[in-house]
């Protein structure tokens, strides 16, 4: 495939519109990581695979091959077209359009969740991927995402999951007090982290399934819900910084319940 | 102040440069948290504040006074006078510029410090940033920077520490093998982070000054360097995340260090 002005490279550019994405049902994954922790976790979601003969040679072993044994398509494509075809600058040739995951809060509470996110109202891509990313390596069971938030499936975001996005459930689109309604219900406790908080992090019951509740980057959590979790958390700051950012506070509170949840199991 | 192209406008501005920043021994902080903490933490060291009438209004108490209370040099500019001189798109109004610090590693030691990060080869500005905005939420006694970092006082990671950059000493420009003979003779012990630690975080002796060593964001820690600490740790990893980021794994060491050395003082 040679023609960046082709009607396949402008389809697959369009899907870095959000309305593209919603439309289509499909996304984009760039770069030999998360093309091949899509490969390896998400082959059935996996559409076509684009990659140039350079990055063809040179991610035989961990993306090409994989992708083909899979049954994947998979497409040689020029350097102009994969750049045609990408958000990023450094795209490192290779990309792959994905089926977005229709994951839903039922199925993630039917699985008996110990340990939840659910991200109210982030709006910086890098912060939304940087906590998928945190939630999976501190073994959460799935990221919860609210109407309100950026779009987990931007190419920014996908980008900063570093591959995470196909390792755990990520339910988006939820309404935030229905979504607390259906935590309660199911016995997983909420728990709003917030500098407000009168219980600090060490101090937090974090025995028994629970879902952390992240508010905004800059205005933090709303007051009625803050007042619907069943704790608040702050995660202390013992300097004199005003604040963490979200995906930092989000991390510490997740590795926190993570070091609770798994002394009973064997040393991480 | 209106005209963009004065020389005193093209000397702020080209303080985004590395080797003017050298060469005069200063750099500009942007913003209204990061230009309220300067005057707050470090007057004696900020040497002009610029603003515009607008942020002059917005930011009365707790920039305009405390600056003028200080007696720094204020100066009312234009907004074209201060985007002229910003690297940020949106200053949100006013900069200051600041004398560059110069604590040194005996200072820091001399101190007695009880929790230290070394970051050897730190290239991203953002996880540069983030590590120090994190350090000072710990309550690190300081953060240490080898010579192959990026330069701690460029205009991104000066923007991404928030302010914790006049919070707690920043010691730049050290070498690595030197930084680590030192600790020792000191009595900190040095922790290297590193995804191949024998050590697991919750098993890692945090008793004692100790100095987690960081390395670069895509190859770690070369042998050398983790062969000279006194133990490497890792943070473990429960899903099936390949690693984290270099900033998250700094703060998540952080806490984890602040949690043991804090558990004898007053609740955080």
């Amino acid at each position: 495939m040679d023609n960046p002005r082709s009607d396949r490279v402008r389809s697959v550019a369009a899907l870095s519109k959000r309305s593209v994405r919603s439309r289509t049902g499909r996304f984009v994954v760039e770069g030999p990581q998360g093309v091949r922790e899509a490969v390896r976790h998400a082959p059935d979601r996996v559409r076509d695979v684009y990659l140039t003969a350079e990055a063809a040679a040179r991610y035989a072993g961990d993306v090409l091959g994989p992708a083909r044994e899979a049954g994947l398509r998979v497409h040689e494509v020029t350097p102009e077209v994969l750049a045609a075809m990408a958000d990023a600058e450094a795209p490192q040739g290779l990309l792959a359009v994905v089926d977005t995951p229709a994951p839903t809060l039922e199925d993630v509470l039917a699985a008996g969740p110990r340990l939840l996110v659910l991200l109210t109202n982030v709006r910086d891509p890098g912060n939304a991927g940087t906590v998928i990313r945190g939630a999976d390596a501190a073994g959460a069971d799935a990221v919860l995402v609210s109407d309100a938030s950026v779009d987990v499936h931007a190419p920014k975001v996908v980008r900063s999951t570093a591959g995470s996005l196909f390792h755990l459930p990520v339910v988006t689109g939820l309404d935030v007090a229905a979504t607390l309604t259906a935590l309660r219900a199911a016995g997983v406790r909420s728990l709003a982290a917030d500098g407000t908080g009168a219980t600090a992090l060490p101090d937090a019951d974090l025995d028994g399934p629970h879902c952390w509740v992240m508010g905004n980057e800059a205005w933090g959590l709303p007051a009625e819900v803050r007042d619907a979790c069943d704790d608040i958390v702050r995660v202390p700051i013992h300097g004199l910084a005003e604040s963490l950012n979200l995906a930092m506070a989000a991390t510490i509170c997740l590795y926190a319940s993570a070091g609770v949840l798994r002394s009973g199991d064997r040393p991480g």
